[in-house]
């Protein structure tokens, strides 16, 4: 990017069941809470970005853009929706960095939003569908789940482990968690317990699937030097990629590799000039237990095959060497689909700025990453995040 | 934008029903045809966006970047679906834009498409108003076509109009239309016949509405000078602005002014340094008659009140002072919604090449006006493209 872009503003609703609430409700909440961390009001924004994946099919509305800028009171500024499936917010972050990058905007807001229970039963098991590819997946009626499922069974048979094997990440998730007021799940997962949780599309069970869930995430981004003067700790974006692979699994080279996690985790470090070893935060797309594995290896925090260890070996907890999920993840947080990476960039802001409260990563973190995938891997969009002391 | 942005090349499929074709496949001709008139091939490219209004509801597919790029052969790349029902293809270029302004890519497809024909009857309904207001508009059952009708409604009795007043729009849409091999209607309509056409939503008739079709087109923009000199005429991209207004009709605070038209035109003309009177060719949304006269207003082409005037004046024929659609825009080239933006675009830069065949507009026209809707110009997007002569 030829400007540095940094975050002035985060702010998110609770992740869980809105019933009561509507999609523009939510992304209101989160945009009014970014701008008053920003200290703007809506005239100062340039643009807004709107990343969702369902609302088509979850509640009959397309054309987010104008629908919820109007109702944010943000009037006459341009707007757009992004859709990726789940990494619909990372895609989002991209675009609103690209528009104040190419010096078509100052200051953008980029909203990340999901309403899943406008939509039950048959119907919401055929809008995720749409999700897969429909002429090679969704046409035999696999959904997401069950394709995870395959995949988890093959990393299984491919490196002779056990479910067990996973069993950190989920209990991780959920111990950070049940500490996070914003998260949809705050139980803890006992060690042990894990394998024998109720299946879900076998191998995958229970407490290995995050939720999905209702939510929204805002976050304000700017170019502008009065603005980012006037905050106390401006979080500038250091790197910022995304990357695609084949939708349908068996189209992949190798689908124990997730290839456009490795080129987006690729342009990003080039671009910020680090490597891995450098990255003191992970927020991770962790919707399944493998594809979290799968992410550490690709993005070149473990060897191919060797990714479900950073968790066997309690490495990713919030005092390990690399803390991942640390408000929760998509497992306890929730995983808000086109929301799930605003969510993340603006839980790594907090940790950056040492505002995390509870779930403060020890030793003041200056760096941190969010990889956000759609289609289990067939998007990847990378954000790297620094902390700029004065 | 900082950098200069150019055309390569454009490619399009005919406008129809391609009831034997994936929306894939149509994406894929239209990518091919513009990569090959830009002497380029799949590995030139950086990044694909795509503009689509309703590929979830219509085809069961969402996240059709990796979907697309996948099938044309880009593995790996950036790609990302950009919705805002029928001004999706222009948001997707302005997307594309900042990719490369931004400094994020040096040469993007951006491919707008649409395949309405998987999707027919009361789903067709249900789909097309999920681009309204869903709380407000939809919710009472009114369609696109309707809200159209009561707008058409509203002018009339304005401005003590009759429909006979209309009429020129549609009969010079259909005049270019006849000559354009890819268009989807190529009758002539009879001065006199307008009025009297079999009625769809009162006003609005038959030979008033755009059908809606299938089709692709697709853009290559670069900023790449190595690839701008190897082809005879790149086409640069001068202007380039998004606005919106409220979906809902009723909230606008005057619905006969089309204000996202006119902050968009204005921000665009402001780029270029030029008003409208410099404007040799005009790719208006003419979606309905009455949406064609509003846009004239609001862009600047007319005062308020004066739109149909152009067309009853008979001043918006290819040998008129502001030739609009001149491939036969929505109402004959086929209103492929969230492609027609792009296909705009496409017909624009052959235009300003010369390469317009049967359709060319006499004299070297040099500077050409694209503007593409979305719910009744609640989005607006518009593109000011300039001849670069060497």
């Amino acid at each position: 990017m030829r400007q540095h872009v940094s975050i002035a503003g985060v702010g998110y609703t609770a992740v869980g069941e809105h019933w009561e609430r509507s999609l523009a409700d939510l992304a209101l909440e989160a945009i009014q809470a970014a701008l008053a961390d920003a200290r703007l009001g809506p005239g100062d924004v340039d643009a807004l970005v709107v990343g969702n994946a369902l609302a088509s099919l979850f509640s009959s509305q397309a054309h987010l853009g104008p629908i919820i800028a109007a109702h944010a009171g943000l009037h006459g500024i341009e707007a757009l929706r992004i859709e990726g499936a789940d990494a619909a917010g990372g895609l989002a972050l991209r675009s609103g960095a690209a528009l104040i990058s190419s010096g078509t905007a100052q200051t953008v807001v980029v909203v990340g939003v999901e309403k899943t229970t406008d939509c039950l039963g048959p119907e919401r098991v055929s809008a995720l569908a749409t999700l897969l590819d429909a002429e090679y997946e969704a046409v035999h009626g696999i959904t997401p789940t069950a394709v995870a499922g395959l995949l988890m069974r093959r990393y299984m048979h491919a490196y002779g482990l056990e479910m067990d094997d996973f069993e950190g990440f989920s209990i991780n998730a959920h111990q950070n968690g049940s500490q996070n007021p914003k998260a949809m799940f705050r139980n803890q997962i006992k060690p042990g317990r894990f394998a024998a949780a109720p299946m879900v599309a076998d191998p995958v069970n229970l407490f290995d699937v995050a939720p999905e869930a209702d939510g929204a995430a805002a976050v304000v981004l700017t170019a502008n030097e009065q603005i980012i003067q006037q905050i106390p700790m401006p979080i500038r974006v250091v790197g910022s990629a995304a990357a695609t692979d084949s939708l349908a699994l068996h189209q992949r080279e190798d689908m124990l590799f997730l290839r456009a996690v490795n080129l987006a985790a690729g342009r990003a470090f080039e671009q910020a000039g680090i490597t891995p070893g450098q990255v003191d935060i992970l927020e991770a797309h962790d919707a399944y237990t493998v594809l979290t594995a799968l992410q550490l290896e690709a993005a070149g925090f473990a060897e191919k095959g060797q990714g479900w260890r950073l968790a066997a070996e309690n490495r990713i907890s919030r005092d390990g060497d690399l803390p991942v999920s640390t408000f929760g993840g998509l497992k306890a947080r929730g995983n808000p689909l086109g929301a799930t990476g605003v969510y993340q960039v603006a839980e790594i802001t907090l940790q950056l700025r040492g505002e995390a409260d509870d779930l403060q990563v020890p030793g003041e973190p200056q760096l941190g990453m969010a990889l956000n995938l759609g289609g289990l891997g067939s998007t990847a969009t990378t954000h790297l995040l620094e902390r700029v002391d004065r």
